[in-house]
């Protein structure tokens, strides 16, 4: 790799950083951007200073915005009686291009996860729970994902909002679009069953 | 996407045009990037502007380099005696990292593609043409890829050559380690018939 000047060595570096990129992708990366007009690259360098210099957290429900507070928390047209609990600011977008919600959204900043030392106090669980009161929420959907850490998550939550007056939800586990039920796992299809929908 | 706050969306758009990169790719490299601590964007930018100002073409070879003359063409312990020449800069790094070869390298910049509308005035033709009789070169090693577009360039190559004190040659075709004989095309096995190696 001498033969490679420094500065594209390290470039290749930072491109094999991302997830599910090689050593080989990047290194295509890095020569796909050195065979375009030098613009580009001062392009896509300045798109990352903006990204780093303006993007931060919404103050009140902790997705990535350029403001104070975000679109979708600003916006009087969202339902404030339903708030969606998701782990990430990327699973708001996720949720949102499905067009099925129109509450707002708290991202918590992760998932419990007691291998990886994240308890509660990690989290914006403090803030949720402020939340849930002073906005007097109706609804609280969980959407963490249905896997060990996304349902401890939910369950810790609904936990902490025992006995408080406010409806908690679980987004439905069941088979998704394309699947064959011979192949569904038997909790999936046992929760398919279980939240079976009336069609008739 | 109106959720998406500007410049992530801008970035989102960047790495769309990386190779092979789809728009969910995309975007798991930004949010990728937005859970790292700050600093990581602030050194792949300014990763990306080192080498946008410090990397260009040597100026014997014509691969990438930081310096006037890249690693290579200056090394005295290279063999001046063989060239071989590739359609661009990655594949000085591949045929490098064979270590079966020590001569030195010219880079045409691409291949003779006339779909593209790229003929020989578009490469580093002559200049090529140039350093053969210069530097007094006894093998022209052509390493363009095995297509129509490598071969065409490898034919025109050859051509120009013609009636010059240098051998030329062209790296062989032959069956890929792991390959099987059943499955591979005629040109290929009969190419690998032909350049068949004596072992014993």
């Amino acid at each position: 790799m001498k033969i490679v000047p420094p500065s594209i060595q390290r470039l290749i570096r930072e491109f094999n950083k991302f997830p599910g990129i090689g050593s080989k992708t990047s290194e295509r990366f890095v020569f796909h951007l050195l065979k375009q007009p030098r613009t580009e690259i001062e392009q896509l360098a300045q798109t990352l200073q903006d990204v780093k210099v303006k993007v931060h957290f919404c103050k009140e429900c902790y997705t990535y915005t350029e403001q104070e507070v975000c679109e979708i928390c600003r916006n009087p047209e969202r339902n404030r009686a339903f708030l969606c609990v998701v782990a990430e600011p990327k699973d708001v977008l996720s949720i949102e291009q499905t067009g099925q919600f129109d509450g707002r959204y708290h991202v918590l900043g992760g998932v419990i996860n007691h291998a990886d030392g994240i308890g509660p106090e990690q989290l914006r669980m403090n803030e949720l729970l402020e939340r849930v009161e002073r906005e007097h929420v109706q609804e609280v959907v969980i959407a963490t994902n249905p896997d060990m850490e996304g349902e401890t998550t939910a369950v810790y939550i609904a936990k902490r909002l025992e006995g408080k007056p406010v409806t908690v939800t679980r987004i439905a586990r069941g088979l998704p679009v394309g699947a064959d039920i011979e192949f569904a796992d038997e909790v999936t299809l046992g929760s398919a069953m279980k939240a079976r929908q009336k069609i008739l």
